[in-house]
């Protein structure tokens, strides 16, 4: 069976998306700046259909995540941000286009039910609303002996930590202080164990952690 | 001229003390565990009149930030927490003893004035009430061409970080959640430049910024 992994990019703060995030910017002030370091590595850029990227170890770390997962879960927010045209304003931007990148099934953890989605590429988004012990099930059942990628926010983040459903948090550790909005722990204690560390030279540190 | 370094430990959730923090017990709640890599560490326990401790990577960076510190700021609650002994109670615990391992002098920021304190070894704590940017000043003084060494706790770095007092902060992420307590990053917005890292065989992360 394949390993729960929250991978997810967070300011030296603790932040994982600036103060004041709406439907139309789900990352609140400054939030993009979180995720420079993969919108600019190459393999991220082709996997959103774009070229011009740098190669490297941002690259790489990006790269990697992708083959072993079998099935991500998500926040209704970032649902919205990354899949905003097909909802009701079709002029609205989003992040994944018609073929968004992951080319699994994405498990949105929400509390409106709706039909699932079919993209092109093999992503189908389904919809959960049981909670997050549910939709990691349903994610698990889904991804056979794969991994499955919890990619945020911080809320499901969060739930997911505190209901100890996660077997490894790689952390990207960015060189920002965004001074406010949500922070990805809280409330939960613990001991990690360091797995690994890996220092870009943009200034990003990508730390993986086991909950011992 | 010296430069202005923060050198504090933080837990990955971002605490640098645990909740219900004390007089008696200023780290708060499973706070000392941000801490023992430092007490394991040789050089720390050489600094404090100890013996049996750890050579190794951790001992290498508690001894290098010494060597070139002409003067340290401290909070008050991190003062009381160390020198304990020397306040009210002559029963209290106290970190430091008689000959505290800072061997210069130290300024404490605190809302009560009080007569400077010399102890063995040539530390002397002088109390500072009229701000961190006075604190720091009077450090810089008595430090020439040294270092001035802010020490914590969170209350004291995030006002020199929010003063942009700060030339360095060295954050030693130690692989624990805390979940609840003092953090040290609120509120100040930034850009920092990561200067170092080093990975620590007993999973801390020593971190070096400066800011941008």
């Amino acid at each position: 069976m394949g390993k729960v992994k929250l991978d997810i990019s967070m300011s030296l703060d603790g932040f994982v998306a600036g103060p004041e995030p709406t439907l139309e910017q789900p990352l609140g002030a400054g939030g993009e700046r979180l995720h420079e370091w993969a919108f600019a590595a190459q393999s991220w850029r082709e996997q959103h259909g774009l070229d011009a990227g740098e190669p490297g170890l941002d690259s790489d770390v990006v790269e990697e995540g992708n083959p072993s997962a079998g099935a991500t879960v998500m926040g209704r927010r970032m649902f919205s941000g990354g899949a905003g045209r097909w909802e009701d304003d079709p002029n609205r931007n989003a992040w994944w286009g018609d073929d968004p990148p992951f080319h699994h099934p994405v498990f949105v953890l929400t509390h409106h039910a709706r039909e699932p989605l079919a993209m092109d590429g093999g992503t189908t988004f389904t919809f959960v609303t049981e909670g997050i012990e549910a939709a990691v099930a349903q994610a698990r059942a889904a991804a056979g002996d794969g991994d499955v990628l919890v990619a945020g926010g911080g809320d499901v983040a969060r739930q997911a930590l505190a209901a100890g459903l996660l077997d490894e948090l790689q952390v990207h550790v960015v060189p920002i202080l965004l001074g406010a909005g949500a922070r990805l722990f809280e409330g939960t204690t613990g001991t990690l164990e360091r797995t690994r560390a890996l220092e870009s030279p943009t200034g990003v540190m990508h730390l993986r952690y086991r909950p011992a």
